[in-house]
């Protein structure tokens, strides 16, 4: 019988994960090079089900309203009550964009309007991809946030109140970083993985603002 | 027994797929939501797995010589014979430029240098997101390139020797375009998908450079 039950990496330590990832009893699993691959795989000895473990693709925004930005306090395991912002995993079906506007409803109860790439960030110890959009509120006048199932809260917060000792993950800050060092000017072209931790494999990065 | 060898999308139609895409027998399966999801998936219900159909991230390159782009054309279906950029599934574990380099040694043989993300473009229709990037030969002076084992040859080609009617995948002239709309110029913002076709979910687009 094939366990593969959620194939997710279950060392996803302190990187945003969901429902989907859970630990995975790799019993029975060996690895084996599929025909025509190039190499090895978890190939479940018991029905042939091919592990292929796939990086995964988060999508995200920095929702900006004025000068502050939407950040939402995690309800959820990993790293509860810290701050993150809406992003998720993308899904089957959807664009980024289309992505990105969903985890800010879903997170945020946010309706929110897309500006463009903010940054594209490795997290290469865990197989992420995330892709953070600088966005604002579809009714720019009318900024409604609110906490959705996966939130305790959300908030609008200035640079100077961004509660930086409390941030759930490394690309969070990479991502708040890039927002200010762009401002509401040109997006141009994105941020990537700070020079300190180019691969995104450092679990642990200094509290502060700086990258 | 699980029978999702490869649960990869069988409708790959022009998108670039190699070996773990394969046709699945989907016999067992029903739709349920997992606890602690908030969405349908395919769950086996022999054995539990559930089917999460993941987008996947195609990285490649524009690599350039001078004034020419490297091309491949495809030893493997689909689209076997057409060109193509050195492009491929990212792997676990990577980045996104280690991605790209690995595909063109793999695809072209080519050792390349990343310069920047050129294009981000949705294939929403196959739950693919692709990351192109500018790229130049290691070594600028010997730009040595090859057919790797899914390439028939290998090419370098100018701007107008580009075989258009040969083009491989949508995507491909995207980027093709979004290079030569940058030129050696600053990457800027990368390219995303054409106006034409916002969520990448046309089949046939029409032949030439234009997007």
């Amino acid at each position: 019988m094939c366990e593969a039950v959620g194939h997710d990496n279950p060392d996803a330590g302190l990187e945003p994960i969901g429902p989907r990832d859970q630990v995975i009893d790799m019993t029975g699993f060996t690895r084996q090079i599929p025909d025509g691959d190039n190499r090895e795989r978890d190939v479940c000895a018991a029905c042939g089900h091919i592990d292929y473990q796939n990086p995964k693709v988060v999508v995200g925004a920095v929702v900006v309203s004025g000068t502050a930005v939407l950040l939402c306090r995690r309800a959820i395991e990993p790293r509860k009550g810290y701050w993150t912002l809406p992003a998720g995993y993308m899904e089957h079906g959807e664009t980024l964009e289309e992505g990105a506007a969903r985890e800010a409803m879903e997170e945020a109860e946010a309706a929110i309007a897309i500006d463009g790439i903010l940054g594209v960030f490795n997290v290469a110890r865990i197989g992420q991809v995330q892709v953070i959009f600088r966005a604002r509120f579809a009714e720019p006048d009318r900024p409604f946030h609110a906490a959705g199932p996966e939130s305790l809260e959300t908030g609008l917060f200035e640079w100077d109140d961004i509660p930086w000792d409390e941030i759930a993950f490394p690309t969070v800050r990479w991502a708040l970083n890039a927002w200010r060092d762009r401002g509401e000017g040109a997006l141009g072209h994105p941020a990537g993985n700070p020079a300190a931790d180019p691969r995104g494999v450092h679990r642990i990065t200094p509290v502060g603002p700086a990258a």
